[in-house]
């Protein structure tokens, strides 16, 4: 079975979870009513399944290659990216003055999902233009704008993010590149440039990078960073393309899997740019898309997900092997309970991790079409939730793909072990999962919790309306659950050293995700009027997945003394 | 920093943990004392280190390949495995009329571990001779034990196990293979085997196959199975080397990992094979040996699993990245709350699953130096529980070895994903984990729980000690998650349907081996007179990993008829 794009996923949680229609109240997304949204998605879908889809595995058979210098790509994606930008869905939520579609953020994520799934290495290449649109909307002065804003929309060129050095990875305020300013207002850019996603190749004519780099005399430290646009063509005034820029692919990565993606070394010698921001103020032009990105990230597991849950499924519904005593008489491996158990549990955690996805870019949206605080800082808390727990179920779950496969599920050309391989570096790149959860613990706690607690005020008014429904059966385990994340939650705010925070971030997080997956399970069964296979999934999830909180729960709360009882001698002893 | 055999840990888990002086009481055994122990332990840590180990990127990097029927493995892989042999580490615990040393399985699997961590695809080589060695020594006739075993012991040849045909998988009873009984007493043997680990090579002058088939007339089923000793070169009576038989090596496959390790399909066009064991009586004599092969794929987990946390524990004290407030100052980033996190997590599991299979092995052991009943239920009821989570621990360790590394774990060229692709595969064969579960919860709980209820009194036991000692701080855990643990056997045990048990199979068990390792833990601190890093790595298990109990046991006791509800409508839904 190809992949099939979960546009009716989508569509459910659109008008059951989040409440879509609530956007085109809004002025600025009048237009953005659930049958236009449902039609985009009808149309993408079928196009990425079509189009899309076939290339996932040539890009891991056939990597991207570097010879001379010279990045060529894997056959097909040239056309493929083409595709995508022709059909509009690089530019779905970018401003229409540049050829967008200034729709929600809603309705380009979802559609970002559909093309994770299809080809998880490709569909990094229009991600990465999505950020280098928004950061150029909200700081590039107006020929910037003109000459850069249209072709990145339409797909004819396409955007990199350069932050990476070899010792600046994490702390991005260690960055050495540096930029001189020419006197006709252009910079010449200087440096080494590591781990960058889609840095060259030749699926479009042109590549626009935005690079971290700093100004003489500049601060240390993440203020003394400013941000340049450095195209590896230079377009004329009217945009048209020049001379080449000095910019060199140095090298490729060999990864352990996105090999249809070139990761590449750039090394600039001098090469032309423009600022963007002000300068010194690139790290706060860089947080402007950094959220999006974030999410965007996020989606790339749940896609990695649903295309590894869908084939896991796919094959356990045809494989036989040993006897199936209790199932439909098919006699296919899906009757094992063990078998079940896996696909549930796989299904159950996309539909969280999706739904979880889904909110935050509708908290998004709100922000940005009411300008509303309370949205802002809804959207700001999900991010590191939809980043980690998106990723971490990208991963989880097509783990269990292979598993589900049984021995040939190790064989490559099954497919299988590409899902886990392309999606593993999600949980790493733009901000590990580490520091998501540093960020969620810190910063986004620093509100004394007022948004964790409007959260979970939520969580009790679904349980009520689930006991008002006579479904107290189904919402009692969220309550427990509810109960003991809140006191983590209580736990973590009384910390004066952020030390003990940090020790139980990473357990804290997820134990909150998996929460906030059963409220939206549980808002799922309560979007059937009669029992059906959605509530039939909420039983599981709340009945098997969420009940991890109460470990990660307990691990939250150990607290920063005991960890650091546990030395570096201990650990080489 | 290069690996090192974790010798001296074992030498604690002899001393501390499984009481390993006990063996030498026995007559079998009663050269075994703990001092022979430990300078067989020291030698062969050395010889792995220094000669084994740098062959595991080689396996990687220059994976064995095919070309017109010809495997040629990986540059260096045949001189490891003769070092292997002469050094005896092949035969440690084989009999010693055919050149073995008689040993305990205890060291055996010390060895083993590591001989896996220091260069995974190389050590399976020795561990399927070792199944095929205690298959002969059990079932072959007297002429077989004198030609092949002497050989396969010293490493001149080894062996291999032949069981998978494309329709027979996980249910072996389905294979089609078969033999024909020549008049000299011989049998010609026909068909189609899959994914033989090591199933040819140049790294010895022969291969031996252990081939599973049917003799004309044979019942369905695993019933009607038989084995048969298959060489690729038939040797004379006296053991020379003759003429090859009729098998080829029709393809290799290409895997996720285990590279240096050729999986080769064979195809038997008549080959010349011995029946060893009676006609139809395949599969007992498979079960001779499957506990000890599941316990050395176990260890395989293991034994990557402490190569993996090495090499993140070297990257994370040199790598300097971002500001580490706390720490030793040596701004590392080990020195982050949730770096250090990752490592003492992945120390804690190691130590665990190493207990774990170290306690399986000296149960094995006083079962065949005693007799007594109770080692032999002690060592099948382990077996599954070290498989699994000796596996399961492979996996989650490796991959959190990567997240330690940050970006450049995800590339290749660390070494860093070899540990996590190499080691997936221990989870699938032998068995699969979920069918390790099945058998853990059917026939290992056949016996009313009493083995289980036997266990959970030595926790208890333990927990008392740890009380009388002024410990009963760090055992509280223990006994709350042993109580809980209780409860789910109880729920188990009182399922008249096993497909309810088989639905919370793999919860349960996992739960089982986490407590498990708890009480390893805990006499591990017990084992420091004052509280030093065994206890710091306890505290950080019982505090933090144990925990993860509560989660498997609520989804332990769901039963099947809620997980049915999950239909194959629901999940193409």
């Amino acid at each position: 079975m190809p992949y099939r794009s979960p546009v009716e996923d989508y569509k459910f949680i659109f008008e059951n979870i989040v409440g879509f229609s609530r956007l085109a109240e809004t002025e600025l997304f009048h237009d953005s009513d659930m049958e236009t949204c449902k039609e985009i998605l009808d149309a993408a879908g079928k196009l990425i399944d079509n189009e899309i889809a076939p290339l996932q595995r040539t890009g891991d058979l056939q990597p991207a290659v570097i010879e001379n210098g010279v990045v060529r790509c894997s056959p097909g994606f040239a056309d493929g990216f083409r595709t995508i930008g022709e059909a509009g869905l690089i530019g779905l939520a970018a401003d229409p003055q540049y050829g967008g579609m200034g729709m929600p953020l809603s309705i380009q994520n979802a559609v970002n999902e559909m093309l994770n799934g299809s080809c998880l290495s490709l569909a990094l290449a229009p991600l990465l233009s999505q950020g280098q649109i928004l950061a150029l909307e909200n700081h590039a002065d107006p020929w910037i704008k003109r000459v850069f804003l249209p072709k990145l929309v339409s797909g004819e060129w396409h955007g990199t993010m350069n932050l990476s050095e070899p010792d600046a990875g994490s702390d991005v305020g260690a960055l050495k590149a540096r930029a001189e300013e020419v006197s006709d207002g252009t910079y010449k850019i200087y440096g080494r440039k590591i781990f960058i996603s889609w840095g060259d190749g030749d699926i479009t004519s042109n590549v626009c990078h935005l690079v971290l780099a700093r100004l003489p005399g500049s601060q240390e430290g993440t203020k003394g960073i400013s941000m340049f646009l450095v195209p590896k063509f230079l377009p004329s005034e009217s945009g048209e393309l020049g001379n080449a820029n000095r910019i060199r692919a140095a090298r490729l990565e060999e990864k352990l899997g996105l090999h249809g993606s070139p990761t590449v070394e750039l090394q600039y010698d001098g090469a032309v740019g423009w600022l963007v921001g002000r300068p010194s103020e690139g790290m706060r032009a860089m947080f402007t898309m950094m959220n999006n990105v974030r999410l965007g990230v996020g989606c790339e597991g749940v896609g990695a997900a649903e295309a590894a849950f869908q084939q896991a499924f796919e094959y356990a519904s045809v494989r036989r092997q040993g006897l199936t005593p209790v199932g439909n008489g098919s006699g296919a491996i899906i009757e094992h309970a063990d078998v079940l158990r896996m696909l549930a549990d796989m299904k159950s955690r996309v539909f969280a991790a999706r739904a979880i996805c889904a909110s935050c870019a509708f908290a998004a949206d709100l922000k940005k079409s009411t300008g509303e605080r309370k949205w802002a800082s809804r959207a700001a808390f999900l991010t590191p939730i939809a980043k980690a727990f998106g990723t971490q179920t990208g991963i989880d779950v097509a783990a269990m793909g292979i598993h589900v496969h049984g021995g040939i599920g190790y064989i490559e050309q099954t497919g299988a072990t590409q899902f886990l391989r392309d999606v593993f570096v999600t949980a790493i790149y733009e901000g590990t999962n580490g520091i998501q959860a540093m960020d969620f613990t810190g910063r986004k706690l620093a509100d004394g919790g007022e948004e964790a607690a409007t959260i979970s005020e939520e969580i009790k008014s679904a349980i009520r309306t689930a006991d008002s429904l006579g479904r107290s059966e189904l919402a009692k385990n969220l309550h427990r659950a509810d109960a003991r994340v809140s006191e983590a939650l209580r736990w973590m705010l009384d910390r004066r050293d952020m030390d003990d925070r940090f020790a139980g971030a990473t357990s804290f997080m997820r134990a909150f995700a998996i929460l906030l997956g059963g409220k939206f399970h549980l808002l799922a069964s309560l979007g059937e009027r009669r029992l059906g296979p959605r509530t039939a999934l909420a039983e599981f999830y709340l009945g098997r997945v969420l009940p991890e909180v109460y470990g990660h729960c307990d691990a939250a709360m150990e607290g920063a003394a005991k960890l650091r009882r546990v030395t570096p001698e201990t650990l080489a002893g």
